[in-house]
Order: structure tokens, then sequence, then C-alpha cells
């Protein structure tokens, strides 16, 4: 069994009773203030999807809405290949507690096929990952953070909170603090890795929370094994903040320069 | 009865069976190459939303997956608030024909209140809608093009398809052909009004369809009536082509330059 602790959180039980039926438990090393990580959530509605047994291809997209938050302990997920193609899957997937419905997704998967390709969102210029410091995750941060090796390169959390905020993109090298191969569960995971950008643009801290995430998965599996252990360049910004709500555009790249995933997230803040 | 062409399209009758349960008929105006265009059946998604019963807030995020082409005819929708907070709404949404599911999606709606905000995605510099030449349907083309007003600056359609495409972003004036007040319907179907980026980027036609998209509303209803029947700015790009599939990353400005709506889609191309 593998012990690493990403691993753990996405332990799930196939039920007996119907397919597609998964009990599973939150993660105490992927807590986050009021709730798991949404990162961890995302990847485990991906696992049930990867684990059921109809199962055809490879995911491509990914659209987790965080309805309620789960609260500590066992949840179920049910996964359903809604409409079956030749080489394409549709799913819906749902998390629920005592009955009651915490989570919605749909999940593409596809069989992968080698065409033409173009990248018009190259890797932005960085440091290496070794000239970077490691940021430092005090003893009160939440239990998340500590699961990630996280390099600000810029835009990090301001350290003061005077309402200074002009621009709202960051951008850091990452990886998991404990060395695992990339796949797409963790690349899920890491492309909801970026802290609320309302709090960078205005260098002030309000209530936030993700709503709804959508992740697109730009590699095939030889592509995303290819990254091992090794460090994503991550990136995000906002468009708009307004009444409400803003979204956050984030891309990630391996250090060799392919963009991985492409991810956009719908947030909500307070004031 | 409105009888605009987009307001028939969306019309749709509640079962006296089932609350949220809907039927309504695919439109020859909205026509594409093999089935309606997605935007209007994004729209009609929306629209299930916005007629039942239960409905709180406004539109804020839609994901809809198009599994499977629409065919013409008669169609159900079923419309599902699966969490119902204080002043939000999480809602799934299935098309089925036949008793098969060709599309699902989900909705986020909510009250939205006044808050700070800010736009970090500027409207780009452009000609006045009156200095740009307005596309020319030619007789053979799709049927739902003609009901949009396309005025396009910059990356328009390739007329020479000769593989000399080096990029894949258009910019464009739009607005209904036929005039209509911008509501979060048609502004969900106009965030789907770019055509497949990798006929641009390739100067090369191969199939190509879009497999889901994600769109969020960054204004409130009254925002949104402030625009009228007056022109949005599009912008559209792609960020990775790949293995058979590319994201396309899309941005509407009012022509007062409020960002209105940014939308992400992964489509499918062969070759």
């Amino acid at each position: 069994m593998n012990s690493h602790p990403f691993d753990q959180a996405l332990r799930l039980q196939h039920s007996d009773l119907r397919v597609g039926q998964f009990s599973g438990q939150t993660s105490s090393d992927y807590w986050n203030m009021v709730g798991p990580f949404g990162g961890a959530t995302a990847a485990i509605v991906l696992q049930s999807v990867l684990q059921h047994p109809d199962l055809l291809g490879v995911p491509v997209a990914l659209t987790v809405n965080f309805a309620a938050a789960l609260e500590a302990g066992e949840f179920e997920v049910q996964a359903t290949p809604v409409r079956t193609n030749r080489s394409t899957q549709h799913w819906t997937v749902h998390i629920t507690q005592n009955g009651a419905i915490n989570t919605t997704a749909t999940a593409f998967t596809a069989a992968r096929r080698e065409t033409w390709g173009a990248s018009d969102a190259p890797m932005p210029q960085a440091p290496r990952p070794s000239d970077v410091e490691r940021m430092s995750i005090g003893p009160h941060g939440v239990a998340w953070l500590a699961q990630y090796e996280m390099r600000p390169i810029s835009g990090s959390i301001p350290s003061v909170w005077d309402g200074s905020g002009s621009h709202s993109e960051s951008r850091l090298w990452l990886r998991d603090a404990q060395a695992r191969p990339l796949d797409y569960t963790s690349l899920m995971a890491m492309s909801d890795m970026f802290y609320p950008r309302v709090w960078l643009r205005r260098a002030t801290v309000v209530p936030a929370g993700t709503v709804s995430i959508t992740t697109y998965f730009h590699a095939d599996a030889a592509q995303i094994a290819k990254v091992g252990s090794g460090y994503l360049l991550g990136q995000a910004h906002g468009q708009r903040f307004n009444n409400g709500y803003f979204d956050q555009s984030a891309h990630l790249w391996s250090e060799a320069g392919d963009l991985l995933a492409t991810s956009n997230q719908i947030v909500y803040y307070k004031e």
C-alpha cells in the first residue's frame, strides 16, 4: 500500500451494491480552514472516475462545484458514465454526506491520439527552482499547505495587509513536499493551488472560497509520466472582481516547458 | 409572444408531471452543420434554470458538456436545484432525446450584492463598430451565423486555407442581427460564438467540435440590462493544441468596456 498522504487521501472503497459508488474518508493532511482543500476534493472526484470499471481513456476536462463544505469523516462518491461514444466518455459525479449532496461534477475522458500540435501559451521566463526560496509554512498555517513545496517567484501572499494591492498575478514553482510522480489526480489538485486572487489584488484578507473549478488536461498519460516528481511552474491571475465573485485563471507548465493544464475557477468573496 | 428567433429557440414548455422538466424544439434558425449551434443549446440549458420555480439569484457560472449531437425535433430538459444555500444555489441539468442523454450541465446561481470590485482584463483597443466591415454570410453558410452581426477586427476566418497560420487570436464586434436586449441567455450563446481556433492557427480546415464550455458571468442583471442591444467586443485565443484537443479562452466586453463574461471551452479536433 502506498503511504504517500495524497494516496491515502484518495483511497476509495468500491461499494458491492452499486457500480461506481465509492466511500472514502476526509484527510486531515489536506485539511483547509473549514473543510478539505478543494483541490483534494476535486482529485477525489477524478479518482472515482479513474477507478470506475467502465472507464474509457484519460481525463481531458473536469468541472467540480463546491456546493457545501465536506465535514470531517466518511463520504460517498457516485461516478456515472452517462454517455460513452467510440473514443470519448462523459461523466457525472457527486459527493454526498448523510444523504446530502455537497459536491457536483462533470468529467470528460477520451482516448487521445497523436495529432498536429502547438502551444500558444509559452512558459514565462523564470529563475530555476533552486534559485527561489521555499515558502515557509508557519506552525499556524493550514494543514494542506505543508503537503506542497512552493517556491514563489512573484505575487506571493502579502506580508503586510495594508490595502496596497495593484495586480492579481502570482507565479511559483511547486511540487509535492513528499516526492510523488505526477498523475492526473495530483495535477488536478495542483490546479487549485493558488490562494484567492482577491487577497493579492487588495492586499486585504476577506472571506473567499472557490465555488466551481474547471481544469483542462493538455497532456496524455505518457507526457505526464515524463514529469515524474519534478517541479511545475504555476501562474494565476484574476480577470474581474465584481459584486461578490471573481474568476481566477491558472496555467501549469512542466519544468521542460510543456503546458500540462489550464484551469479556471469562480470564487466567492465578501465585502 | 416575442417573435425574435432566439426567444423562439428558447421556448420551453414546463411539464405537469415533474418540477423542472421541460420540453422544447430545436430551432432551424440556430442550426449548425450537424446539430444546433452549441451556444443555443447552452442557452436552452440556462433557460431551464431561469424558468425553474425555485430559482434563487442570477447565473454566475455554467458548464455545458456536449455528449452527443441533438437531432432536429423535440427534446426534454431536466433542471434540478441540488443544493440551495442562503444566497446561492447549485444546479444539475441534462437534455435528453428518446431517453438518451446528449447534454449534461452544472450551473451556479446567486443573489449578488454590491462589493468592492476591479477589472484586471481591460478591453483591448479597437476601432468603433461602425468603422469595421460586417462579415458577410454566404448563401451556403450555416444558419446560426446569419442570426448574428459580426464585425471581425482581426483573426477572421482565413480566406485562403494554405497552412500558413501563426496565431490563434480573434477579435470582433458582435450582436444579435435582429436587435434584442442582452440577457444571460444571449450572453451565454455569444460566449460560444468563436469558430474553432485550430482553423485559424493552422489556416487549415479540420473536423472540430466543442466538447465542454464553461462561462462565468461577471455582470449582475442591471449591468447586463444597461448593454441593451449594443455591441459586445469579443476576443478568443487557443492555449494548447495537443493530441486531439485544444482549449479556447474567450472574453466578452460591453462597448462601454465592462467585462461581462469570461468563457473557456475544450474542443476536439482531428489530425
